[in-house]
């Protein structure tokens, strides 16, 4: 197959690219690198030395003998550009990583909010409406995000997408099947709220074939190809924008800071190993929708955990103490979290626990790289509104645990 | 009150500003005059003699001693104008009319897809996000659409906005509100379902205080206001992409035309005059929600009828024809629709019904202004997809009746 990987120069979407170059697929890349732009705004670098990607892409031909073809392309900005790509390349399969992910980084500031819903959606649709203008019948597989149900639901157990509901008419009750009703917690998971409305349209009206993963936290770095040359290896975020809680606590534990926990620490959470990640992308690329089917919607997690009891995990392991402090976000302070992934579970996946993989991860990457931490980069700083900016600001456990700049 | 009007030069806009005005508030207009550039590029312009906003403003004035201030901007590109204007006014109260609104314009092509996602998702959004940044606590109306529950409903009534439903949880069925699930038939109608969210999102995080009005068809030429002078009055849109399908009526009608109906005609449709329209937008904005209230949600319309039975009435009125065409949406051919107005209806509101004002529309405007009519204009040419663009093309009746060019 040729594949468009959209955003494959991202932490999900490299690996991806590697792991079906290496099943044999002709894989592009197009990416406009905005996500190393903001590396640079934010004055943060992955914790493992991250190669460019045309130098990534080089290293993979002379590991493997396999191509691996880069794009520059901005997907919300130069849409012709993309219909251009698009008629000229003709993809049997779009994979589409290319979105701002990270919730802090969307609610930094009003600019960071315009910019993340600019991205987000304008990426997104230009992709569906050139899929239709080129009329090219790809399968596109797009990442979204457990999140997107906000966290403070009745505690009844997420399906895969769809609810039925009852609505009363004239004649009786009658059932419908109803997307799963959103409830995002942060612009950033409202953008992937977005892509839905904007999926079920295009797929109802112009048949487009479209697959919706909804995934968890993706923890790990290694997969089976980023481990065969240190210049594949993946990118490992650990700042408070783009760190995912669990990357913070390992970086916190590698140098000895106490792990920060917000609030009570009793939001669950879902989380995927990165090669399960992978795994799950290939399934689902696999079992393609029909034309006139509707979305085809995924729940791409493996296990679910209260933040604090990972703390506690990764104490266990590196001997860290836990730190409680205000939390910057506005959200339960304790919910429950059950998710359904019979789907994946049904294709034959085979996840990777936290509990055996965590190990390695404390090893084989924080205490690897750590000399490369810089720990003033490591605290949250975004906070959802004003009022909670200033919260956080008067606390004194924060400010104590503040490095000095 | 001190009130902004976005998308004040509008049709629904206009009346509304010289109603508010009239009622002694402060009214200030923003538009970027987008929708007489689209009359530009379609070639087509309103059967009113409609003059510029500032020659309105200026008459507005001579008439009533009354000041209208008019601000050229626009909301989706000029973000940090957008905010400059919001610190230095601080408006008691933001009405949002300023989006791309016609269903055919946004399936034209994909530029005029991409076109309406980037404008009305950017207004929306930029307005919300300029009122956090700015921290002004204004009371936010916007116009929404009823057709973003498409309309092949399971005959359920349409309630204001939420819907109750019960979900299975481990301990039994829990009730929760949701909002009414959409789906929307064009990329127009699929905006203000994005709407929706960025709403829900920007009330649930900042507090802002917002009602949304889902409004039917709105039909008629005059309010008290626009006839005090004849430079005061309203637009009216008639060509195939702007026009509704009962303005499209009246002009065929005044033309000695058969009235052009898709398909059987069986689509029923929500209905509002714009003098009700102004009025219920007045009643809403008295009764703003308080900070931390849900989106409060209107259905903005007074009666429903089928096309078919609206072209008979307006046959029976002129004499005229009624021809069936096949049909370039992709909608249900009948469907029927009931829809709840009880909030507006318990804040006072009395309606002008459709069979009283339908000769006045003939009469004072239609065959009053038939001499400016380019009936070249009138046929609708946007077709839902490339499918039903080339069956509308090949149907002779469709070729018969349009006028040689
Ligand atoms: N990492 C996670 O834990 C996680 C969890 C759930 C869902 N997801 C989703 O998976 C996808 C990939 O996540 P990731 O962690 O790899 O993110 P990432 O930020 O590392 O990668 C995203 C890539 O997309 C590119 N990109 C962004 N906007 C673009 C545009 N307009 N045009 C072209 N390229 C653009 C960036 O340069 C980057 O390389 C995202 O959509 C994210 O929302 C990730
Ligand atoms: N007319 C109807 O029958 C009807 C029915 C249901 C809902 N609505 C809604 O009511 C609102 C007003 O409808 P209308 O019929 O008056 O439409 P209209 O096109 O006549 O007016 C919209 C106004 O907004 C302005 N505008 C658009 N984009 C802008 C931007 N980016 N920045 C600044 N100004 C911008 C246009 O120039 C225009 O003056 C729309 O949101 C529409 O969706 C209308």
């Amino acid at each position: 197959m040729k594949i468009a990987i959209l955003g494959g120069d991202g932490f999900v979407g490299w690996p991806t690219c590697l792991h079906l170059s290496n099943a044999g697929h002709e894989v592009h890349i197009v990416d406009n690198l905005s996500r190393r732009w903001i590396d640079t705004e934010l004055g943060v670098q992955s914790l493992t030395p991250m190669d460019s990607i045309q130098e990534r892409c080089r290293i993979w031909k002379e590991v493997t003998g396999k191509s691996l073809r880069f794009h520059l392309l901005d997907l919300a900005k130069e849409y012709e550009r993309l219909k251009q790509w698009f008629a000229e390349h003709r993809p049997d399969a779009v994979i589409h990583f290319a979105e701002q992910r990270a919730a802090p980084y969307s609610m930094k500031t009003d600019r960071h909010k315009v910019y993340t819903v600019d991205n987000n959606v304008g990426a997104t649709h230009h992709v569906l409406a050139a899929l239709v203008e080129t009329g090219i019948d790809a399968h596109l597989v797009h990442l979204g995000t457990m999140g997107v149900y906000g966290y403070s639901s009745v505690g009844a157990p997420i399906p895969e997408g769809y609810l039925n509901v009852e609505i009363d008419t004239p004649t009786g009750k009658k059932g419908q099947e109803i997307l799963y009703p959103t409830r995002p917690g942060s612009v950033y998971h409202m953008t992937k709220s977005l892509d839905q409305i904007l999926f079920q349209f295009y797929a109802q009206n112009d048949g487009l074939r479209i697959t919706d993963l909804h995934q968890g936290i993706v923890w790990g770095t290694h997969t089976d190809q980023t481990r065969l040359h240190p210049q594949l290896v993946n990118r490992f975020d650990y700042d408070g924008d783009y760190g995912t809680v669990l990357n913070r606590f390992l970086i916190q534990a590698a140098i000895g800071y106490p792990l920060t926990v917000h609030g009570t620490g009793g939001q669950t959470r879902a989380f995927i190993h990165i090669q399960d990640s992978v795994r799950c992308i290939e399934l689902a690329l696999k079992d393609a929708p029909k034309r006139g089917e509707r979305v085809r919607i995924f729940n791409q997690m493996t296990e679910t955990h209260r933040v604090r009891d990972l703390a506690e995990m990764v104490a266990r392991l590196s001997g860290a103490k836990v730190a409680y402090l205000p939390n910057p976000r506005k959200e339960a302070e304790e919910n429950d979290l059950i998710v359904k992934n019979d789907q994946f579970l049904a294709l034959g996946l085979n996840p990777i626990r936290l509990e055996e993989g965590l190990l390695s991860e404390v090893v084989d990457v924080a205490k690897k790289f750590a000399h490369r931490i810089d720990r003033s980069r490591v605290p949250a700083v975004s906070a959802w509104t004003k009022e909670l900016a200033a919260q956080v600001d008067r606390d004194p456990e924060r400010k104590a645990l503040r490095p000095a700049s």
